[in-house]
């Protein structure tokens, strides 16, 4: 999809048996992950208790050049971060992972996800004293493991007590001077998997994808609830907040995630092939080729195209990675955003009945011009399905859906006034009850809430207020008199 | 296909009829050539006769920053390179457009192909006091142009009278003080293709998907042997170098153009699909499902599955775009370099007989390497179908393929050797004959000479060296006594 | 003197009446205020509240671009910080202004100086559960105010009660919501001036150069142990911790301070004159020139000629500055570091019986190699005459002052034999004495614990330790159980 | 002089008996070089044969990187270049060294100076076809020689034979594949120098200054019209242009050279003390101190305060050396141009008959501007002492001198106007007689041009129009029909 929802961030984490190149495996496997998050990333490197540390603002390969990567030097453990934010919040002091010094010394951490509760912790821990530099959750799940640790004898020990009073999405991967950790939310929102190397190497990850470019073997995905310790070559397992089956976000099936992860045993790829068979089922329609927008509804429309019979096709070429660097295209007078990043191929569509596939529509604008490209190519028909259900509701728990009134789910009252609006022949959506079909056999359940505001644990109280209101606001300031 | 043929050039011009941000406009449509050299760039801008010029190495988004295109400032005129470059050629003297000054003033001009007999006329105007800044054959043709200059009357004329001395292949946009010209060799090795835009600029390009870009609409190829002079907002022929059809790299439709490209009147993903189902015809084979080497193998795939019945798959994820400042792959312990290109997509292969297909195979190393990483995620058999047949013999005509010694085609003296040696379980090459199937309907031939060693123009003398041993080399010396 | 002791900050607050370019402003005086630390830098902007930040490692004119400048934005208060730190302690997070968020919202704050009991304060905040993001002292006085401010009714109490706890040297800006407030520790080690500008802005400088190149008028200095409070057009006093007159560091005279600075009354560029004229009275000689090592020994040196009667000369010429970016000199086998910085000028001293003046010796190296340039260029004789007594004794307070066993006049037991060691015919330095000298006129005393071992606050109670030994270092772990 | 009068170049060349880092030894010549021209710079280093080169706008250390120093390699011979140009010419295709192949293979080529007849040079090449990159008198020079080459037998024989038809002012040095040589104009307008090391290294210099940094020895400079072959270890001379003793600029002396170089036998340093002593005897003053305007009037200053008696005094501070991203200070409400560049001691003028020392006024404006901060700082009275006659006449041979109407010697009509718009008790300057003073012992005469209008030789025919605009501009067109 070439819109407007983002996953906040992806997490990594490597223990090596020896001193190595830690940083440079790193870099890969967050070059791998780095469609979870493309505004700002970060490296800590442990070398024997001696933390060494580098975040910025841009691109994997951006901010990590030869000269830097060496400069964070060789460890044996290091953590790393890729992070999507709300333009207004990216700054450098929001960018991950933290490096912090406590009472017990040095700690990394990154966070994928989004605390319902960061506010009154935040203020819990300012009425003791605290000084925030920026202004993430990560920061606030920072002190409180560091207040856990106060009074408990290990950091382990400290990472469950702080369990106790986080709420909402967090998969976490942290380092202590010795120690490897990852946690995951009792729900289990964001995903988290372990991964293991020839060589006794043991590795933490968002997804899978980051295990297979740095050749180690996916071992399980870590449980929610879970906490994992790794030390001296051995993982342990803290199962106190392991409640249930967990939810898992089913956005990172439809959208997020690459489609060549596994997350809780069900390979990407092949829940959003199911998706598009799914959708050729329960929106048949009469037409000459199946197309997909790339990336995100490529998978589906295989899917669509096999359980329907229509034959696949290449719509649209998609344009290489636009760096920071890239110039605004509304100042170029000759092409426009979309231009920009995709073009029709015209001998697949021209003069056919074309079924267009995408994951989801957000605002609509970006789709009504992609559907008026394909009309300029010579479409006769284009009729448009979507693998997944309409966003009704917010999301709060770590992407960034906009808020009702932009979205064109909730600004119309019909899939047919949608359909009028983005200039299609025919639009159906994948209805929730589908989604239960297309995660079959996952070690997990799902969470659907942005479709059925139905959200698995308790939202923050004014729930009218779109979730970035209800947090501290980036610059905000109190000291009026 | 990752491994190591390259187009060398792409060129781009514009005619505006009035003074815009034509720098802007340039740099979309190299954006969009970006595939046809990826090692330097350049942008000259023509503003009422005023040249304002910028080249350096690197990719289009690297090296023309917001600043540097508003430093390049307005024109009615512009014209674009980007190149490919042999590594020890790469310098900014060889970066292209070349701005030169010659007795009647401005002139800058970009090439895309390869002179054969560049060395002799480099010689001749050595003879004359001629001094070369760079080594490449543009500096050549500049000297061709600047010379014919001298005793015609116009530059349009200039380049008539060059086009008797310059043999080989050249497409080229020429810009002086008040023209856009573009001028085509008479056997057409190279593409060259005109557009227009609804508001009366025209627009010359290798390829039509730097017109879609900037919303400019096909209107022809430039004939071989043709010159198009664009002033005064009309365009002007001269055909006298006009010959016969032309005879076009095929090459261009087997691996180098965009698929979403019409050369000649055909579309290259229609060219390639067809060369996927000429290839079922010829190598069938069972097998589970059909997957394409991204991206260039992805279009046949898509021909060999709808001819052979077997269901095209997604095998593979290609990893987006990596610029000049990504590690070296060799320094990293934990990867390789076709790892951090592409990943398998397990779900797809495992358990399967997989058809892989891909356009060529070059040295066949890289190939080996994604064949076992098939097999490492759970292919049963792999059988590899190759859209071309095998190169065995050299291109003098501006690509990059490789000495004899390296290609496995001339190394191997059969095709099972060649199978066996990437490990696959059948492989299958298209023929020379099917070739004339792909682009049936073009308005022209094509050049098979790297598979026929059948070349349209005389190849320099010495046939047995290879072709950049008979250029003058970068940082030679003569003077020594 | 082109050694290597180092003063360590420089700060700057601007308070305007309405909106502006608060940013630029800050920018120029960091500018000028740059030989006070070259390491690393940043400024904090204050539009109605709102933060904008940034600091990073390198020069002012390198960090700040235009471009980043603008994204500073405009506002009506600023503070800024240029900043000297051991090598092993240089990074992002060590760099001012800290800008931080505490439970009344933002704070920023940048300190010159270095606190005694930094160590206790730390562990006193981490056995609370503070988390702290550097090594820096200011992170430790942020947390005082912070704490301070949960029982004081405003910014500027809290700051006053912080005082209470705060042992050591500091001058400090800080800015909250709405003020800019200047604080000087009770003994005025580190100086802080105040300014005005004819237009009603308030400016807080370590010195008063950089009070003039933006226009503004010197006022007074801040008094030792004043808290000077800049809110709605008018300056406020708390002066509480004002204690006596204070005792200022000599070596701000001597060496820190740039010579166009007037500090508590009196102008540096006299003071240095005066002791170059005391020492021409103490260590006489009979000689054709004085000359200067430029730039700190260049006032000294018309001192000594004005009081012996010799001619003064200019020796040296000094390169103009290296930046970040200037290769090591000992990668280029044909120049040497002392080479690079300064050139002697033959004709002054060729055939001469020459006096050499500088500020200090510190190890002495880089001495003797001038000494040796003077002698290749033809000097007959060289004698050395220094304008302050010899390094005994460390520094507490702010300073990077090597440790003993480096320290030549430490190292060695007589003048004689630094003399030898240096290869001067003679050699003086100025005495404790004289000192009271240099000064007279200003408005307190001076600290000179660094020649007589006296100081004026009680050092940490380790005295043998280096004092960068007595600190939190950098990346270390405790946390190993 | 804080102003606008500038030197175009600098030249430098190293031969080394065997392979070394020349390119780092270049670094720092050309480092020591770069008050020459602070525009842009170029380096070429010649392993060999093989030529590597890098030029680009900007300073000597910022465009040369470490990275950058290590990609141009080892070699046994360099040549460089530093350069000042009008705003308008400044850019690449401009900087040298030049790099060309020619019918003999490379050469390199550095130029200080300016052609007197380089339009007609350029014209007589470009009607025999050949082609011009940039607009440097830099590209002419290589075409005559490369020509002569083809009827030459060796590169220094053709250098000679160049030398007929090359009219004005040039030191240039030359890389071929085997030597390194040095030419200056039979006048010798600008210097260039020859050095040597003590393992047997060649150096040639535009000055001394840059031996110095680099620890070659000062042999001599190259004779008006001398030719200097360096190679095999051997240096030999061709003396076929030397004509006479020459006649140097002697604003080389007053300001353009670094005032610890040795210029033909005489101290720059001494010369401009002398100049100060004459204009003390020529336009006496009761004053209560003597100060000069850093850097160019110190030397002036010196000379002055010694001949008068009356005392020499610190009046300025001048801040560091500002690079190419500082901010424009047009952009800066709070400051101006001048105050950014330098800073008033009040307590040296306040109270006191000031005279102030400067080596020239070109507009008159930064003057201005400088006598009011002496004024606002409190000086009683300013007396301007200049140490060089008023420029009425234009330059033809290498410098910047601005055009008539700007120039404030030839817009007032006598000293007391000037001194009535600069705002100064009185004003003197030195007058042509005592020109001839300043250079006494000197190996060669001097070119007083724009004083008298008196040139060495003949100067371009349309003798009213400034020199600029006799020139091929950069970007003009003429291929207009």
């Amino acid at each position: 999809m070439i819109g407007s929802i983002h996953e906040e961030c992806g997490v990594f984490g490597i223990w090596e048996p020896k001193t190595t190149d830690v940083a440079k495996t790193a870099y890969l496997a967050l070059y791998a992950l780095q469609h979870r998050g493309q505004q700002s990333c970060g490296i800590a490197v442990n070398d024997d208790g001696v933390f060494t540390h580098y975040r910025d603002i841009g691109l994997v390969p951006e901010i990590f050049t030869q000269e830097r990567l060496e400069k964070l030097g060789k460890g044996n453990i290091a953590i790393g971060h890729v992070q999507y934010s709300k333009k207004s919040l990216i700054n450098r002091a929001n960018a991950q992972p933290l490096h912090i010094r406590h009472i017990k010394g040095n700690m990394a951490l990154a966070h994928n996800g989004s605390l319902t509760n960061a506010a009154e912790l935040r203020q819990k821990y300012e009425l003791k004293g605290a000084i925030f530099h920026g202004t993430s959750d990560t920061e606030v799940i920072a002190y409180s493991i560091t207040n856990a640790r106060l009074t408990t004898p290990s950091i382990e020990k400290a990472v469950e007590k702080a369990m106790y009073e986080l709420k909402g999405a967090y998969s976490c991967v942290l380092m202590s001077a010795t120690k490897l950790i990852g946690m995951r939310d009792p729900v289990g929102i964001r995903p988290l998997c372990i991964g293991k190397t020839s060589d006794g190497a043991y590795v933490l990850a968002s997804e899978s994808c980051a295990l297979d470019i740095i050749n180690a073997k996916l071992v399980r995905d870590v449980r929610p609830g879970e906490i994992v310790v790794i030390n001296d070559g051995k993982l342990t397992s803290i199962t106190t907040h392991c409640k249930g089956s967990g939810k898992i976000c089913i956005f990172e099936y439809i959208y997020f995630a690459r489609s060549d992860s596994d997350i809780e045993g069900v390979s990407v790829h092949k829940a959003r092939q199911k998706a598009g068979e799914l959708l050729a089922k329960q929106h048949p329609v009469d037409a000459d080729i199946v197309i997909g927008v790339p990336n995100s509804g490529l998978d589906a429309a295989l899917g669509y195209s096999k359980a329907s019979g229509i034959p696949y096709g290449f719509g649209f070429i998609k344009n290489s990675y636009i760096g920071r660097s890239f110039i605004q295209p509304s100042q170029c007078q000759r092409s426009d955003a979309v231009k920009i990043k995709i073009n029709v191929i015209k001998s697949t569509v021209s003069g056919k009945r074309v079924v267009m596939i995408d994951d989801s529509i957000v605002r609509g604008t970006t789709c009504a011009r992609i559907v008026n490209l394909l009309r300029e190519a010579g479409a006769k028909e284009v009729h448009m399905r979507v693998s997944s259900p309409p966003f009704i509701y917010p999301c709060y728990f770590g992407t960034d859906i906009d808020s009702k009134d932009k979205l064109i789910a909730c600004r119309l009252d019909s899939v047919d006034s949608i359909a009028k609006e983005i200039g299609v022949d025919s639009l159906g959506y994948l209805n929730v009850d589908s989604l239960y079909k297309i995660m079959e056999g996952a070690n997990c359940g799902f969470c659907d809430g942005c479709f059925s505001g139905n959200y698995p644990i308790e939202i923050p109280k004014n729930q009218a207020v779109n979730r970035f209101e209800t947090k501290i606001h980036e610059n905000e300031s109190h000291e009026r008199t």
